[in-house]
Formats: structure tokens, C-alpha cells, sequence
């Protein structure tokens, strides 16, 4: 499973003020933190609105400069603006970054699809469409189909998709857990190029002890064929629910990584 | 999920003490707190080499009162012998119970399968034959499909049986996490009526850590298709872990029986 984390995030107050006085060393050092907490991506969003378009692509520059500054993990550019998203991969250096993301709109699927393939990027694409999240698997799937088919055409190939099955509360409609889980099966039978990638958060809204189901969730989505989770790296139980997923799916061979999260102390739960 | 409640078993020092003792205020206090807990079914099971034939019958005939006594619960009865099952069938009433178990082996299929099916009870059968538990998902439906055949000749229906389809240490094979829950899928696509069963700690014999290892395994096989666990119902957080597992898997409609979980307070994790 790879990580990506979500901290860097101007949704999160602390982080969008850090951006707002250029506090440099403060996100440096929540990138380190991640980094140190065992991400595989750092997840970078400044937000929208703050300011004109130059000075939006100002400061992402400026955010991309100051994460590549501390760590050479790769970054995933997550911004709504395509001016924004080609700025940040002007600015980049390094392995190939992932952009967050796209739906099956067919014009930002152009213009974001076409930087991806400029700068070798992985691309996000959500499995929805202009009208919102469809609430069943075969239209979300139908959706992936014209994705695949648009960034084709564009040069970028399925290896180069991740994709997020979407997830929508499970205490609004109680299907949607199991929607969510067989979309993910489907999209790696059908694409088994593509990768799979989800925020867990959502399928919690509005119940109690949402921990406990995003990390139950986790479990199931890890054998639906999950590859990528975007999370809070800095919850010991959630990645200690990563590598004991991981260790039951056979992708830690002899459990070497399970193994060694344990002396370090880090299993918890 | 059907909870087996696993306690009342002679395997633990105290419950086999109070069996000796004919300690019947012990063993039947054990049994109301694993109803309080949340349990379906009560396990009982006397162990074996602990007298004469008689004696050991005599012994599982007054268990089978004792929690009989106190609760109408249904029971698992557990045992090695056709004899000590077949007293203990006598003696029960109540709702169906459930014979815990038999394998391929055609000798103990006939005799207890026979038992099952004259007293109206459901009947767990590992996926296993007389040489040890196969290590692969091909091996094990082999043998599920020879049970099934010998079953339905007898008179036994798929609906009746409970198919474990066991589960190897991981630390051993790092594969066998997803031998077992392969098996889950295909038992049930290949008899859509019939049930699956399993007790989860052997899963992480060896390692650390086992609790989450073993609830991680919950919630996957849970997606699989698991329908009922053999588990100890006093450890609060397997029990919230199956409580939130049903409701991602759309068993718990409205999210009624998370919530009342929760205000409850025995939701932990």
C-alpha cells in the first residue's frame, strides 16, 4: 500500500496560516514528520481563493520549493486549477509526482490529462462525472471507461491512472460501503494496469468512533485491491493497520515489515 | 456475523477445573456473561482423556444442562467423539444447535453427519481431508466438494453446513492470509447456501501483536464473506470490530446496531 500523506493542507488551519506568513520551517518540518511517520507521497494543497491567480501560483511554487527543499519523496500537486498544477510541475524536480486530481469532465480531463503527460505524471482520476457520484458500481465503472478512453487518446496510459472509487457516507445509504469495495475489485479486473487510490475518511461522516471504520474499512478496501491510501500518517493505529494489511495479503513476505514496525515500537492496537 | 462465544472450553485451566469441581454457578455464570456480551451461539466442549467413555459422556451431559440452565441460547457442541456429540444431542433442546465438526474423513462424516441430520442440526465441516490442511484454495474446495456430496447423500442439505475454511499462520506462509479468504469467496459462489465459519488466532500464531492481526483478518474475511466467527466476546474491541464491519457491509441497515453499540459505550477503537 502506498501512502501519501495529507497533512500538508491549507484545509487545515495551522498549515494555511503557515502558508499565509511563508513559514517555511514549519512545513518543512511537518514534511519531515511524514516522512519519518513513513510516507510514500506528500500530499500538497494551498487551497483556493486566497488570493489573485499570480499569487496562488506564487505560493504553490513557493510550497513545492520548500517540501522538495527538506525531503526528496515525491509530491502529489492536488489543486482544482490547471494553472496551478502547471505551475507546481514547472516548479518540480525528481521522481514522477502524482496530480489530484480529475473526474471524467471532459475539459479538465484534456488540460490536466495533457500535463501528466508533459511531465510524466501519475494522475488521480475520481470515478465520477459532471453530475456528482453516481450511487452504484456499474455507473461509476462506466465512468472510469470514458476516463481511460479520453486520456488514452491523449498519450497517458493505464499505468499512469490511479483510481478513486469514491466513497460516500456510509451512515446516509448502508450499501455504500460494499459500492465503494466492489468498485475497486471491478476497476482492478478491468484495468489491471491502473492503480486504486482513496481518501478513507468519508465513508464515517456523521457516526461516532470514526476511527474504528475508517480503519476497518481500510482492512476490507486493502483486499479489494486498494494501492494507495491518502491519510494521516501521524495515526500509529492506522499505519499499523497499512502493515498488518499488508502482511495479510501477502505482500510483506515473511513479515519482515510487520516484524519491524514492532521493535520499533510502532504497532499499536 | 454470527457470534460463536468460545470460552466454555476445557482447553482453559479454569473452565476445566470447574468441570472437574462440577462447579455449575462458575460455568453457568460463564455462559450469562457471553450472552451479556453479545453471543449467538455458546461453544461447549469438554475436552477429551479425562476419564472413561462414560464419564466423559456423563461430563458433556451435565455441561449441556448447566448452560442450558441459564440461557436459550443455542449450542456448539464441540467434540472429537460421535458418542460424546450424539449424548450431548440427546440431552439438548432448544433451537437447532450446532455440531463443531467434521472433515473429509468419510468414517466421522458418516456417523456425525447422520447425528446432524436426525437432530435437525447444522454441522461445521473444515476444508480439510485425513492428510492435513492443503495449502491451497484448489485443494480445500476439492475437499468441501467431497463433503458436500457425501452430506447430501445422507440427507444433509448445503443450507445446514458450515464450511471452515481454515486458516494456516501467516508467519509460517505469508500467502495463507489470502489462501483463506480466497476460499471464503469461492465456498460461497460455489454453494450459495451454505455458511462459513472460522475461529480467527491462528492467523497470527508467532507474531506479535496477534489482536490486531487478528481483527484486521475479521474485517477482511468479513468482506469475503464470513458469516459467523468463533471468538472470545469479552474482548470489547473484536466485538466493536464486527459490530462496524457488518455496517460497511451493509448488514446493518440504518447504522442502528453501530449506534446503539456506541451509546451503549462499548464501542472501542
Amino acid at each position: 500500500m502506498l501512502v501519501i500523506g495529507e497533512n500538508i493542507n491549507a484545509s487545515t488551519k495551522s498549515v494555511a496560516e503557515a502558508i499565509n506568513r511563508r513559514d517555511g520551517e514549519f512545513l518543512g518540518s511537518l514534511a519531515r514528520a511524514e516522512v519519518t511517520a513513513g510516507v510514500d507521497f506528500i500530499d500538497v494543497n494551498t487551497g483556493t481563493g486566497s488570493g489573485s491567480p499570480e499569487q496562488e501560483i506564487a505560493t504553490m511554487e513557493w510550497l513545492v520549493e520548500v517540501v522538495q527543499g527538506v525531503t526528496d519523496k515525491p509530491l502529489v500537486i492536488d489543486s482544482e486549477s490547471p494553472h496551478i498544477i502547471e505551475a507546481a510541475l514547472r516548479k518540480y524536480h525528481g521522481m514522477s509526482p502524482i496530480i489530484n486530481s480529475v473526474n471524467a469532465e471532459p475539459e479538465r480531463l484534456t488540460s490536466i490529462g495533457s500535463l501528466a503527460v508533459e511531465h510524466h505524471a501519475w494522475l488521480v482520476a475520481l470515478a465520477m462525472g459532471t453530475k456528482g457520484i453516481p450511487d452504484n458500481v456499474e455507473q461509476r465503472l462506466a465512468t472510469c471507461d470514458q476516463i481511460v478512453e479520453q486520456l488514452t487518446r491523449l498519450g497517458l496510459s493505464e499505468e499512469r491512472i490511479l483510481f478513486d472509487p469514491l466513497v460516500l457516507p456510509i451512515a446516509v445509504d448502508s450499501t455504500q460501503g460494499l459500492v465503494t469495495l466492489k468498485t475497486i475489485e471491478q476497476i482492478k479486473s478491468r484495468y489491471p494496469n491502473a492503480r486504486t487510490i482513496m481518501g478513507l475518511s468519508n465513508v464515517s461522516y456523521g457516526l461516532p468512533n470514526r476511527k474504528l471504520i475508517n480503519q476497518t474499512f481500510l482492512a476490507m478496501a486493502t483486499y479489494a485491491g486498494l494501492d494507495a491510501a491518502i491519510l494521516n500518517p501521524f495515526d500509529a493505529k492506522t499505519m499499523s493497520f497499512i502493515k498488518t494489511a499488508n502482511m495479510l495479503t501477502g505482500k510483506d513476505p515473511m513479515c519482515k515489515e510487520y516484524i519491524r514496525a514492532h521493535r520499533k515500537g510502532i504497532l499499536t492496537g
